[in-house]
C-alpha cells in the first residue's frame, strides 16, 4: 500500500494544558500523523499561541469545535482522525460532533459520563463505519502486550485471581483541616464537570480497562466500597470483583496513599501460572510458571516476541516509558486508519489499541461502583 | 530480682511434627526456658523418642495431657507455662485444662474454633490469674515493633487506609483434574480437625492480628468473598474491612497464588505518612512521610529505637527471620513470667505479646468472615 | 528574546540506522530544533528515502557531508548546527568540516580516536566561537541533575570512594566455539574503523563521562585490566581509578555479563552521604545520608527541585525514559544557540549539557585504559 | 550410627561478648554439640558467670585455656572441639595447643596473621588427624549451596568473570576531624592485635573464601589499591584478581560506604550463565540463563535439591538469616565429628564446610594484597 500521511486535527490541549502536549509527542515518536487542524482552546490566546507553534494554516484553527468538524469534513485534505484531550465533561459532545461528520475519534478517558451517551457513540460509529479509539494509555506498553500474549496462549492456564491496585498520593492534603480548600475546590468536586466519581473515573477505570485488556474477562457485578472523607466525590475505593469464568479480582484505588505516586500494578493468578506488571516500571514483566522460580522478562530482549517485540523501539535496558505506550496506541491506530484508507481489511493485531467497547465498559464500571458505593457495598451488576 | 529458670512442657511437637521443633528452636535462642515435660504424641514411640532426645526425666514424659496437668500442677518444680502446639482442633481442651490446673499457657494459633471457648478460656486465664499468650508467630519480628511504635507516636498522623496480603502457592495442584487428591485430603476438609475455614484460619487471621497488633483499630465488620474451588473450605479470600475510627481496609488471602511463597505483607496508610512491612524480608520497613521519598528502615540500624532495639540481636545487615520471631515472643513471655513469679508488676513492655485478646478477635474474624462469606459477602459485625 | 525555530542537519542517521532515529525523536519531544538538511547515508536510496520521509527540501539533500558543510553555510537560512550520528571513525572528519564552515555541532560519542583530534576539534571550536557538544546520553537524565546538584550543595560531603558499572550482556555468544562468526565480525573488530577500545570505548567511556559530570572529579591515573577472549579488542575490563582529591573508584564494563541488558550504574560515597542510580531504573535516586536510612527519591515528585524539575516532563510515577535524557540534552543544546544566536551570554545553566571537553576526557580515558591493559595494567596518567 | 552427643568447649566468648553468644545459639539451632567446658574470659566474674549460666561443671571451667586444652584431653569425656572465639591475635595459639592435645578445632576467622602459622596448623591437624574448621559464615547459607551446585554441575558454564562486594559504613566517623578518637583508637590500629590489615582482614576475606568456595576457582595473583584514610590500616580496599583459569574479577571492600550496612555479594558471571547472591537478602538466588530472562530462586521452594535442600529448616517464604549459615556450618562439622567418632569414612558432603585451606588461602589474600597495596598496586602472587 502507498504511504500517504494521517492527518489530525485536536480538540482542547493548548500549550499549557497537560496532557494535549502528551499526545502530540506521542504522535511525534513514530510520525504516526500529522496536526493540520485545531481548536485548542476557548480562549483565543491560547487557541492561536498553540496553533502558531504548530505552524497550522490559520484556516484551520477554529474557535468552535463544530465548525472545526463542520468545515474539516468539506475539505479534500481533511483531517482523518480528531484527538479529544478537552475536559471529561465535553468528551460526549465533542465525539459526537465529529463522529457525524464522518470523522474518526481518538478520545481521551473516561469515554463519557453516562453509558447511553457511550452506546450512542459506539452506534454512531457503527453506523458510519469510524474508527474510535480511548486512550487507556497504559495498554500500549510492550510488557502489557507480552502479558496479553501469555495469557492467550494459555500460557498461565485458567485465570483463578486477579489484583489490581491503582495508589497516588497527590489528593492527601485533602484529608485533615485544610480539606475545603486546595486541589478538590475546582471541577474535582462539579458533578456536572467532573462527573459522578472522582478516584474510580479518574484512575480506577484504568484497573478495569488493563485486566479486561490483558486477560480478557468480563466483569459480571462487583461490590465497592468509597471513602469521600467528607468531599463530594471518592478519595479512595475497594472493590471486591465477580468475573464471568468464577475468579474474583479485588480492585484498589486510592489518591491519599502516601508513598505511591502514580502505582498502577496488576497481578494475574492463573492455574498454570502467574503474571505481575507495575506501571513504574514498565520495562520489566514477573512471570511465574507453577512449580518454577519467577521470572523477570524484560522488554526489548531477545525472548520477547509477537507484538510486544513489533512496538519495541529501544534495545533492552534501554528504558521507555510513559510517552511510549501512548505512542503504541497512537502507531497502532494511525495504522489502521491508514489501511483502512486504503481499502485494506484490519486484522486483530491492526485492531490492537482501546476501542470504544473499552470506554463502554469503562462507564459501566464507574456507574455500578458508585451504586454500589451508595448502597452499603451491595453487588450491582456491570453486565449490558 | 534473682534470676531463676523458666521452665516448661510442650504438648505436642514430636521430633517430626514441624511447628514443635520451631517452638523449641526459638526458645533456645535466648535461654528463655528449659524444656521439664512433654506429651508430644499419641503414639508412644515418637513420645518417647523426643523426650530422650532433650533428656527429659522419665517421670515427665506423659502419655496423656490431662495427667500432664494434673500431676505438674503438684510439683514443687512444677512447669511454669504449656506451650500447646497440637493440631488445632485441640487447642481448647488442652488449654483448659493447664488453665484449671494453675499453668499459664502458650498456644498456637487459631486459638480455638468457638468464639464461646475462647472467651471461656480468657475468663479462666483472667479468674486463675495467668498469663494466655497466642503465637501470632509474624508480630515477633523487630520492625513490626518499630511500625508499631511509629504509630503510637503519630508519626504517621490518623490511620485512613489499609492493606494487609497473604499469599501463597503451596496448594495450586488442589486445582485442575487433580483435585479430589492430595494434599486437602487429609484434615484440612474436615471441619472437625480444620475447622470452619482453611485459608482464612490459616493464614488470613495473620493479617488480621498484624493489622490490630500494629495500629491498635478494631475491626467494626467485614465484607468476605471466598473460593473454594469445588472444595470443602475455601483456598481463597478477599475482605472489605471497616474499622471503628472510620478507616478502610482490604485484607487478600490465597494459597493459589503462584509466585508467592509465604506473602504476608501490611501496608498502613495515615494522613502524615505511611508504613509498609513484607514478611519475606522483616528486616526492612519502609516508611514515607508526606511529601518526602520513601525511606528504607533497617533492623539493628543506630536510628531504630525501642522495643524494635531492644529484641535486635544482631548488627544490622545481618538478618534475622522467622525463628527470631516467635523467640522474640518467646523471650517476652518468659520475661513476664519471670516477673509474675517474683511478684514485680507487669507494665505494657512486658505484655508486648500477642495475648488471647488476639486469640479471640481473630477467632470472631474468622467466623464473620465464613458467614459474611455464605451469605453473597454482606457486611457481617465483627464486634463482640 | 524573540523565539525563533533552531534549524539542524543530519550527518548519517538513515531510516535504517538506530541512533538517528533516536536523535529526531528525542528532538521532537520540544521541538528543540527542525530538520532542515541532511547528508544521511552514502547509499543514494537511503539517503533520499530519508531526506523525503521528513520533507525536506531538495536542494538541501547532499551526498557529500563536505558540500553540505560548504553549502550550509553560504545560506541566509543555514541550519544552526549539525548532529554527527556516523559510525565512530567519521567523528572528527566530519565536525571539523562543519566547524570550520562556521556550524555548531553536536556529536555522538566517543568524539574521536586521537587525542590531538579532539583537541584539534577543541581549538577550533574555541576560534570559531562555535558550541560543541558530545552526547554522552545518559548524563541527560533529571534524576542525574539532581545528583550532581546535591553534590555540589555538599550534601554528601567529600567524596571517598566511587563505583561505576556498565554490564551488557549482548557478546556473550562471542565466547565461546563460535566466536570467529557473529557480531564482532564486522566493523568492530577492524581499528581502523572501530578505534583502539571495544568495550571501553564503546560503555566504559559512559561510566568516565558519567562520573566526571556528577562529581566534577577529575581522574590522576588508572590502572586497567582487559580481557579479550581471543578477539583483537576487549569485551571485559576491570579498571582502577584515582581522583585529583584523593578519593578511588572501581569501574566495570562488561559486553559478557549475562543477566544484564544496558546495566550502567554510579554509587557516589562521600563523608555525609551518598547516592546511587541505576539507568534501567532512571526515575529514582537512592540517597543515604550519614545515620539516616537510604531515601528514594523519584523523579518529577515536588521535592525534587533545580535543573531535575527544570527538566521534568511528567508527574512523578509516570516513568521517562532513554528518550527523555537525550531529549534533555538537545533542549539545554538548541536553548543555548537559541540565547547565543540573540547575543544573550550564557550562564552555567545554559551550558548544562556534555561539551567537548567531556569528550576530550574521553579519549584520553580510552588511550590510557588501553595502554595500561596492555601493559599489565600499569597505572597511567590519563591527565592533560 | 549410634548417636552420640558431641561435646565442645569454648574460647572466649563471655556473655559480653558478641560472637560467642552467636556461635552458641547457632550450635543450639541443631542441638548440633553441648556446651561441656570453657575458657571465655581472662576476667574471672566474667568466665564465671558465662560458665554459670550454661550449667558448666565447675571442673571444666578455666582460667587459662593450655590449662583447658590439657586437662580436657585427659578426660574420659573430654570435650570433641574448641569453637574459638577469642579476639584474631590469639587464634594461632589457641588452635595449636588444642591441636597438640588432640581436639579438633572450629576457628573464628582470620585463621592466623601469617602465612607460615597457618601452615603449621595445617600440617599439625593432618598429622593428629584431626579436622579444623574457619567459620567463614556467609558460606553456610543455603542458597550458596545451591550456587555451589549449579556451578559445579556446569550450569553457567566456564567463569568468564567475578564481581565481589562487601560493603559497611560503621567506620564512616573515623574520616574527619574526629578520627583519631573513637572506634579505630582501640585494637583496630593495633598490629599486634589486629594485624596488617583492617578492612581486608575483616571483610575482604569473605569474598575470597565466599568466591572460591562457591566457585572453585584459585585466584593467580592480585593489584590492590588502600585507602587508609590517615589511619594506620586501610578502610577501603579495591582489588583486581586473576584466576587460575583466565577468569577476572573485582573485590570491593569498605567500612566506609554509607548506606550499605553488611552488604557482601557475589555475582559470577560464565559463558551458559550467571549466579547473584547478596547476604542481606540471603534468601535469594539470581540465576540467569543465557538467553533467558533472569530467575530468582527461593530457599526452601520445591526446584531447591542438593545440599541447598539438605540444609534448609523452614518452608519457602519463611526467611532464614545470619544464624541458619552458623547453624549450617556446626551442623555439618559436627555430623563429620560424630562420624569420625564412629569410624566412619567421610564424604565430600561431610566434609562441605570451610576447613583450614580456607584459613590459610585467606591468610595468604590479606598478605599479598596489603604488600600490592604498599607497592602501588603492583600485582602480588597469591599463589603457595
Amino acid at each position: 500500500m502507498e504511504k500517504r500521511i494521517i492527518r489530525y486535527g485536536m480538540v482542547g490541549g493548548h500549550l499549557n494544558a497537560f496532557i494535549g502536549g502528551v499526545h502530540r509527542i506521542a504522535i511525534g515518536f513514530d510520525q504516526s500523523a500529522e496536526l493540520f487542524a485545531g481548536c485548542f482552546s476557548p480562549i483565543e490566546s491560547e487557541n492561536t499561541e498553540t496553533a502558531e507553534r504548530y505552524h497550522l494554516d490559520r484556516s484551520r484553527v477554529y474557535k468552535d469545535y463544530k465548525e472545526m468538524a463542520q468545515k474539516e469534513s468539506q475539505r479534500d485534505d481533511k483531517i482523518d482522525f480528531v484527538a479529544i484531550v478537552t475536559p471529561n465533561f465535553m468528551h460526549y459532545e465533542v465525539a459526537k460532533e465529529f463522529l457525524l461528520h464522518g470523522i474518526h475519534v481518538m478520545c481521551e478517558k473516561p469515554l463519557c459520563f453516562e453509558v447511553d451517551q457511550a452506546l450512542e457513540l459506539q452506534a454512531l460509529a457503527k453506523e458510519k463505519g469510524l474508527l474510535f479509539a480511548v486512550d487507556y494509555a497504559y495498554t500500549g506498553n510492550a510488557m502489557i502486550k507480552l502479558a496479553k500474549q501469555f495469557i492467550a496462549d494459555g500460557e498461565i492456564g485458567d485465570i483463578v485471581g486477579v489484583s489490581g491496585e491503582y495508589l497516588q498520593e497527590w489528593l492527601i492534603d485533602e484529608l485533615g483541616e485544610q480539606s475545603d480548600t486546595i486541589k478538590l475546590s475546582g471541577w474535582r468536586t462539579n458533578p456536572k464537570v467532573a462527573g459522578i466519581s472522582n478516584c474510580i473515573g479518574d484512575i480506577g477505570t484504568h484497573i478495569e480497562s488493563m485486566v479486561h485488556y490483558i486477560t480478557g474477562l468480563t466483569i459480571k457485578r462487583i461490590s465497592a466500597k468509597l471513602q469521600t472523607f467528607g468531599h463530594p466525590l471518592e478519595l479512595n475505593a475497594d472493590i471486591l470483583v465477580d468475573y464471568d469464568n468464577g475468579a474474583s479480582g479485588v480492585y484498589a484505588c486510592s489518591q491519599v496513599a502516601i508513598g505511591h505516586m502514580n502505582d498502577l500494578s496488576v497481578r494475574i493468578f492463573g492455574t498454570k501460572g502467574a503474571l505481575e506488571w507495575r506501571q513504574e516500571y514498565p520495562n520489566d514483566l514477573r512471570v511465574t510458571r507453577k512449580g518454577q522460580p519467577p521470572q523477570l522478562y524484560s522488554r526489548g530482549a531477545g525472548y520477547v516476541t509477537g507484538r510486544a517485540a513489533a512496538l519495541n523501539r529501544l534495545p533492552s535496558g534501554h528504558p521507555e516509558g510513559y510517552f511510549e505506550a501512548i505512542a503504541n496506541i497512537y502507531k497502532t491506530f494511525a495504522g489502521a486508519l491508514a489501511k483502512k484508507n486504503a481499502g485494506i481489511p484490519l486484522d486483530a493485531d491492526d485492531l490492537d489499541f482501546p476501542r470504544i467497547e473499552s470506554g463502554i465498559s469503562g462507564v459501566r464500571f464507574i456507574h455500578a461502583a458508585v451504586e454500589s458505593g451508595k448502597n452499603d457495598s451491595r453487588w450491582v451488576s456491570v453486565e449490558p
